[in-house]
């Protein structure tokens, strides 16, 4: 068995290595490439893609993980073996029922999207994306109905990016949350003077953010000697190795937090993909569990840290030594208000904590009614600013503010959004366990020591890889599955103070 | 035999993409990659590199080529059907006799020697680099009797960047050219007073240095919207595709020459690689004819034009506008002296045309004996500067400044160096062609306008891309096969004049 063992291995490191080179082809797409490239790069990304799904898919790779089920059915359930078995079978049956044909369709397909959507989006003019999208819902019904569901068509895309979940049960989370927080929403609405965040909107020198931004993530954990750091229009996070981890983000002179929080967003999923065992790398069990646990590591790092009191007690005098004239007239304490004002917006990127997961309803609804044909495509802009108007009691005056917002639907990553949201209710799951665990973990937080957090977040979740799902990491790391109860809880607490509601 | 041909091309594409994927992994790695990135990125490109290896000689590839035999042996030989089966069949011959493990050893190894190779250059340490280079040696012999060869071991290398160019041609071109250029330099080192290069050694801006550079190639035709300009240790273009081309130079604050003809150069290669018909792209017929070839077009527009009184009669006044201080005691007339001073020096790619060929000579030579078996790796330092004394009549304190100061050797480069002085030659022949053809080309660059001869290229040596040999490419262009005469004679008057010798 040990000889299957490493075979399968060899043959799942040659499939890791096409996906890594892609993932570098994509990187570069959206930093560095030049304007005319790509057409050629459509090419090369659907070359890329179509041969890892071949090697993934090969019979040999079928062959060595029937022969190896026996084996690991005596193996203890968490090893690395069984682990490595279970995990490339689920997805080696996933993939196996996707023709190669539809990859490479969906892969040229979405790289000309993007291009096409970073113009609309620039011009805000829904109709130039439109086709593309037509094209792209097609596509994912067609993957939809390959990948195979239990209960409802939109369960197939969920399962890609969190593995085990379905709509129903996201449903279930979000109407009780959704309620939760109109409420706390509403309550907070009728003190709109309460908190301003005009300090936010000063001049901030570009280049001056960013090195603060860097002086913060490197304090936080994040390794330039393993990473690096870039612009692009919409920030991302990709692990090439787990020696090559790069993140990048966007820069707004009048907006302070695009920078900052963005910046601390990607730094959460970088010390992720920096942190699982080295044994793991070049298998399917390198990276993260799912979407879903990735965020719950941005939203941690961005929000529960970032956006706290004691965060700031430590950063704020450094930031007004960089920007004396725009922060004279501040203290830690009116900062941390203006940084947590809640309001209804139009960007769900810089949404507040309170407002964000009624973004993500609002597109996770949507998606499924596109998958399941009960919304056409020329119908988005409608539906979306219809339900801005009932979610958030605000209407997007263009659709660059609205529905072309965000890159995901030009990437063909339908069944996403919802990840974001699971995430910001794992985060706060996690930070109550941590903060029962690690003695002092504010105390330490507030004098700008970050590694005990790190280092039992890297002991929980990061070292485990892809090895578990969400419910069973959060099983192991906080004895219980995802719950929404201690988000609820933290959002009421942190923001019934602030706003004394 | 159409369709055989379109299964062949499909083929072809995918080894393409394969490529390009690849040259972006060594781009990044030169540019960009975080500094512990290099393992997993050998693991990459030994993966890519043998997977399109293997699909270039699969066995259905090697049917279709011997299917399309007769069929191309009906077609015009200058044809691109004929010359797609024609240097397809060559490429793959080639191909066929290097087992996929010998391609995939090298690619890890010489991943791995790059890296060490900066360590070693910076430390000017050659111990650190000698056991990588004693592993590469040993791979290129091996490499060498795979491919086979006539006379001489060493011609199956050269035949890698020179197609049907033999170590005995390139020898009797090299040893008369040396008579004439130590005899030349012989002259010129009578005269030491007479040209001084102090003005290229003040202090420049780099930023003011890199937008002249900037605003300098954009007249030359290099194409923003198609390529860019990125920093790394040793200058370097790479095409990814025809509308991706990329070109690197580095810049130093107190020697002006170093960026400036640096990205001159680069520009001549990538000029060349945006050049080719659209037709050929992801075929084996993209990109350029041969090393020498391409050395052809960056020395043409480096030496040739960049180092002219013409060229600069243009950009004089306005390099002045940008350094106005640095460049007040200067007229056009003592710049161009300055920029053609002839001085042996250690450093190849700073070396002025007369010397410059040399240097290669002294490379062909060792490269020679080592592959011969007649140089041990540990006594190429002793070797090198023995050389340099007999040549140049100066020795280069330390290795950074003497054998350590070229990338090639640690990527395997093995057989590249003559066709930088091939370059030279059929640059000069070329530029001969030109002037008899284009009307006014030297008043025309004396106004800054580069645009005919940039057209004449195109049509006499861009559009074909690899269609052609050197040779067959000197006989359509010039009517002759290379010859070292124009270049003797463009080295005769310009430096006579110069010097008055």
């Amino acid at each position: 068995m040990k000889e299957k063992l490493d075979e399968l291995k060899k043959r799942l490191g040659v499939v890791a290595d096409l996906q890594r080179a892609g993932a570098l082809l994509g990187w570069d797409q959206q930093t560095y490439m030049p304007p005319r490239g790509a057409a050629a790069r459509a090419e090369q990304t659907a070359t890329l893609n179509r041969l890892a799904h071949e090697h993934f898919i090969a019979d040999a790779v079928g062959a060595l993980l029937e022969d190896l089920q026996a084996y690991a059915a005596q193996l203890d359930y968490d090893s690395d073996e069984a682990s490595l078995i279970r995990v490339t079978k689920r997805d080696y049956d996933k993939a196996k029922r996707v023709p190669p044909a539809l990859v490479e369709e969906l892969a040229r397909v979405t790289t000309l999207a993007y291009e096409e959507w970073v113009n609309a989006r620039a011009e805000s003019n829904f109709k130039l994306f439109q086709p593309h999208l037509e094209k792209i819902v097609d596509l994912e019904i067609q993957l939809a109905n390959c990948l195979g569901y239990r209960e409802r068509i939109y369960d197939a895309l969920l399962d890609q990016y969190e593995p085990a979940m379905t709509s129903a049960q996201v449903e279930a989370i979000f109407k009780p949350l959704r309620e939760e927080l109109v409420a706390l929403a509403r309550a907070i609405a009728r003190k709109p003077e309460a908190v301003s965040d005009a300090v936010l909107r000063r001049e901030y020198d570009e280049q001056k953010q960013w090195d603060f931004g860097v002086a913060v993530i490197k304090r936080l954990g994040f390794d330039f000697e393993r990473g690096r750091q870039d612009k692009s229009p919409h920030p991302f996070t990709t692990g090439l190795a787990l020696d090559d981890v790069r993140i990048t983000t966007r820069v707004d002179k009048n907006f302070l937090p695009t920078m900052l929080f963005g910046t601390i967003h990607e730094t959460g999923h970088a010390l992720y993909d920096m942190g699982y065992r080295a044994d793991l790398e070049r298998t399917p069990l390198e990276g993260g569990a799912s979407l879903g646990v990735h965020e719950s590591q941005s939203r941690l790092w961005e929000n529960i840290v970032g956006r706290s009191r004691g965060f700031w007690t430590y950063w704020f005098p450094r930031l007004r030594e960089v920007f004396p004239a725009q922060l004279a007239d501040q203290e830690v304490e009116s900062f941390y208000r203006a940084i947590n004002r809640v309001q209804p917006s139009f960007i769900r990127v810089e949404a507040d904590e309170v407002t964000y997961p009624l973004h993500i309803m609002l597109r996770f609804e949507i998606e499924n009614e596109l998958i399941e044909g009960k919304l056409q495509v020329a119908d988005v802009p409608a539906a979306w600013n219809a339900k801005m108007q009932e979610y958030l009691g605000i209407v997007p005056p263009n659709d660059a503010l609205g529905c072309l917002q965000d890159i995901h639907w030009s990437n063909g990553y339908f069944g996403y959004f919802a990840t974001y949201a699971l995430g910001s209710m794992f985060a706060a799951q996690l930070w109550e366990q941590a903060v029962g665990e690690v003695s002092d973990l504010p105390v330490q937080i507030a004098r700008g020591e970050f590694g005990d957090l790190l280092a039992w977040l890297r002991a929980k979740v990061h070292t485990h890889g892809r090895k578990f799902t969400l419910d069973e990491l959060a099983r192991r790391a906080t004895g219980a599955p995802l719950r929404a109860q201690p988000f609820v809880a933290y959002l009421k607490r942190k923001y019934g103070e602030i706003y004394g509601v």
